[in-house]
């Protein structure tokens, strides 16, 4: 999506431990209009597939999630980090290694609310080594749900999830795909249109 | 707002300790047609008002904001629970205490996206002792931000939180406010339409 990479190459910022930063417009701020022109591009590539319910996980995945869910007219559904005191015994549950935050938390949904009957589109912010992914798709499996696809706004390409996720048949598709970035330069993998 | 009190009382679980569920359709699985409906309402009640930014904190709230952020045309910022990796030094920070989770955290905003400039709408999915939203006023306070209004989803009005930020002259409008609640029932405060 060349609207995105011009943004990424505008806007974000590359820290030390391949971190990039794009917290003006993607996961502190959020720029509501663009990301709606990035919900309409996940409906492009996923429009055709029969998706009941958009999966992702707290928090910075939430609101693309939710906007992105107003173009497939169906419900979203949040796997959550950590047990809170209003959630019931009756969840999935699952171990995710945050990238970010340097340590493994519990990942939990409620089983009310993906059953065996569900084709989810799992949709997420970023895609490093796709621990939250692989967590959500442990999640899929254990409602016996069917996996539609997995829409990432931003895929670090030098780093391994995007490649073990596709080579399980899982189809993945990446709004920008990072394949080097230093302190001066991004460079973005060539896509089709 | 009518449709929402009857889709608590259709959907609402309560349990002990005065907790509400709402997870059918707010703050687990999300109706996303029935948020736009609640950010239509937010902006039926404070589209008057020159907001420039809708606030925030992580992570119910933030599906919410973002739908609302719509009608309005401004970006959503989010405050963040403790400190991640990929955050700045450059912070505004306050404490708030969970009363879902029962524990104090930190809440953070990179000062970047929060200036003297601007007018802020607080949006957030439960209002009960007011911690979380009494935290996101400190920041917009440190920020020398102007607040416009909280626009709630519910509030439980047998708590002590909207009383207080009321008195202190904060515009809070709430769009279902709980009288009493018990395992049978629900109550609403009597509402101008």
């Amino acid at each position: 999506m060349r609207a995105l990479e011009e943004k990424i190459l505008k806007e974000g910022q590359v820290r030390p431990g391949n971190i990039l930063k794009v917290d003006s417009f993607l996961n502190h701020q959020m720029d509501i209009a663009f990301i709606n022109e990035i919900g309409k591009e996940f409906h492009r590539l996923f429009g055709n597939r029969e998706v009941t319910k958009i999966l992702t996980v707290e928090a910075s995945g939430i609101g693309i999630a939710c906007i992105t869910a107003q173009y497939f007219g169906v419900p979203v559904v949040f796997a959550k980090k950590a047990q809170s005191l209003n959630l019931d015994g009756s969840l999935y549950t699952t171990k995710v290694q945050s990238y970010t935050h340097g340590r493994v938390y519990d990942v939990i949904l409620s089983k009310k609310f993906l059953t065996s009957d569900d084709h989810v589109l799992i949709i997420d912010d970023f895609l490093a080594n796709g621990c939250a992914v692989c967590g959500l798709l442990e999640i899929i499996e254990q409602a016996g749900a069917t996996v539609e696809g997995v829409g990432i706004v931003i895929e670090k390409g030098f780093q391994d999830g995007g490649k073990e996720l596709r080579s399980k048949g899982i189809d993945v598709k990446s709004l920008a795909i990072i394949k080097s970035m230093t302190d001066t330069d991004i460079e973005f993998e060539e896509q089709d249109d």
